[in-house]
């Protein structure tokens, strides 16, 4: 689990964790890391919770619910049924299960150990054989500012369900927060082949990690290929708010407007196959597949392509690649 | 479940708690009052644990688990085996169900609260109508000096199994807690008609009650009769390691000694039949009866003799009782 990785993936929840599966599946063990938001990090019970790390970690154990996305396969709750007994607050579900992975991380942070520490032995524990990267240690939180006024993002996301009309969204801590250095490292290592945004929601999800300085600046600088794919299939999210949320910024309801979003930061595209028309209106090369990861095999048959795409890109001509990234 | 209380009993876990039930079905709603032991309280996994508050809570609830006689009854542990499965600390174990209460009152104390607050809340939305008062809101903590060093009493009493041998026992912080108002306002009032101690660890689980210079001193002066009840019966704990203890501090196993322990508190002492004998040794008027406390039938019959005995002594002239507890 050390050696420098040759795909790094930039990944939210659950879509996210979806395709980091995939690549899983693709990549020589030992080869992925994966840098995981953590805008959506909230203190709730006393306990940290870190929602997007928990999805991609339960997902690459295997332990994930399969008809969620996200939380425990086979989980109980008998402590959220007590504690709604007790009058506290229930809004957030907290499966029997779950709850211990909550438990031991704030315990072992409050006894100084970082959460990229406390990620890593738990990872190792269930098995994964990825790199699991928090993006930093530091406190960076997503703000969904709304029509009622600001939302700390669980509270919008799953107190509120995404029902607000969002006027913004911020993260607040970001401009200090220090990236993981090993996320910089492989960013700049020779050994990278493959840059990969998964397809999380790009504004609540990929914007967080994308806001810390030192991860875009890394970002811009590598010389691996980086490509994003869409979290949107037909002008529709798979899951979670993105179309409701774009809506709500002006924004048009497709394709274009994502790979626009990444502009200067991508050097491909990957959207869905009835999508496939959007392509004359993206600047970037695209690559048309089928995106829906209903089972495993078309998480690991989207990995395989988004792979190939990126290698199709690194055998382009590297200074129309930077060209492409500082828009010139 | 304001009103004054006519009865008031002193409480530890298990034992007591079960003494404590069956004087809830025999003292009318609302007039029982509960001073529980908070000495055994610790912070676990970040969490604030007060094991004999729960036992009482849980059994004056009816939930308690019947076997155990801590804990709840249809417990699960789900939460228990993925900790261990982290490699986190899971040598108390604490259900699902359980780990509720313990998540929530931390929440509810970390957010200001007293903890007769929460405990007051909990138990009426689980339907108790006795008062149950922790002994103090400040933090007490019984320390167990060992042949192997100084234990916290969890350490001693689960972590170790009460395996190493006991040289004395102390309760950090009495000295400077407040006892609850409540309970030093009850033993002044003119309402209260008896005071039990319940047959809980004397050394372990009541001491550290008598150990709030405010208690004692009200328990000392208060006009209704107190009488303690065995925990021992024929030389030997019905539960945990009472006996074992006594051994280890150079102390007769039997409840002679027990009885001279509570010597200058209390006006009355309440023995097992089977160790009748043994009232000619000791210097308070006794009640010999059942006190083994198998079934609800046990608890209910066990607590109208104590409640009939402590009716017969307030009967006795109040200057011989004075006299008995200034041991003059």
């Amino acid at each position: 689990m050390s050696g420098e990785p040759s795909v790094l993936a930039f990944c939210g929840g659950v879509g996210g964790a979806k395709l980091a599966l995939g690549l899983r599946a693709v990549v020589p063990a030992g080869e992925l890391a994966i840098v995981v938001n953590t805008g959506d990090d909230f203190d709730h019970l006393g306990l940290r919770i870190c929602p997007d790390l928990d999805t991609v970690l339960y997902t690459l154990a295997g332990i994930a619910n399969a008809d969620t996305g996200w939380g425990r396969a086979g989980e109980t709750w008998q402590f959220m049924a007590e504690l709604a007994r007790y009058g506290g607050p229930d809004w957030f579900a907290l499966g029997d299960r779950d709850l211990a992975l909550h438990v031991e991380r704030t315990r072992r942070l409050a006894g100084g150990e970082s959460l990229q520490r406390v990620v890593a032995d738990v990872a190792r524990r269930l098995g994964v054989d990825a790199q699991l990267w928090p993006m930093t240690d530091d406190p960076v939180r997503t703000i969904i500012a709304t029509t009622e006024g600001l939302l700390p993002f669980q509270e919008y996301f799953v107190r509120r369900r995404c029902e607000p009309a969002v006027r913004s969204v911020t993260f607040s801590g970001a401009e200090r927060a220090r990236a993981r250095p090993e996320a910089l490292a492989a960013l700049r290592s020779a050994a990278l082949r493959a840059v990969v945004i998964c397809p999380s929601n790009p504004w609540l999800s990929v914007d967080p990690i994308l806001a810390l300085p030192e991860i875009r600046a890394a970002l811009g600088a590598t010389a691996a290929p980086v490509v994003a794919v869409t979290p949107l299939i037909g002008g529709r999210a798979v899951k979670g708010p993105a179309a409701k949320l774009m809506a709500e910024l002006g924004i048009e309801v497709s394709t274009i407007p994502i790979a626009r979003h990444y502009a200067g930061l991508i050097d491909g595209f990957v959207l869905d196959e009835v999508d496939a028309a959007d392509a004359a209106r993206i600047d970037v090369p695209t690559l048309a597949a089928p995106t829906l990861m209903r089972s495993l095999e078309d998480r690991v048959a989207l990995a395989r392509r988004v792979l190939a795409f990126c290698e199709s890109l690194a055998a382009a001509e590297p200074a129309a690649r930077a060209a492409r990234r500082t828009g010139s």
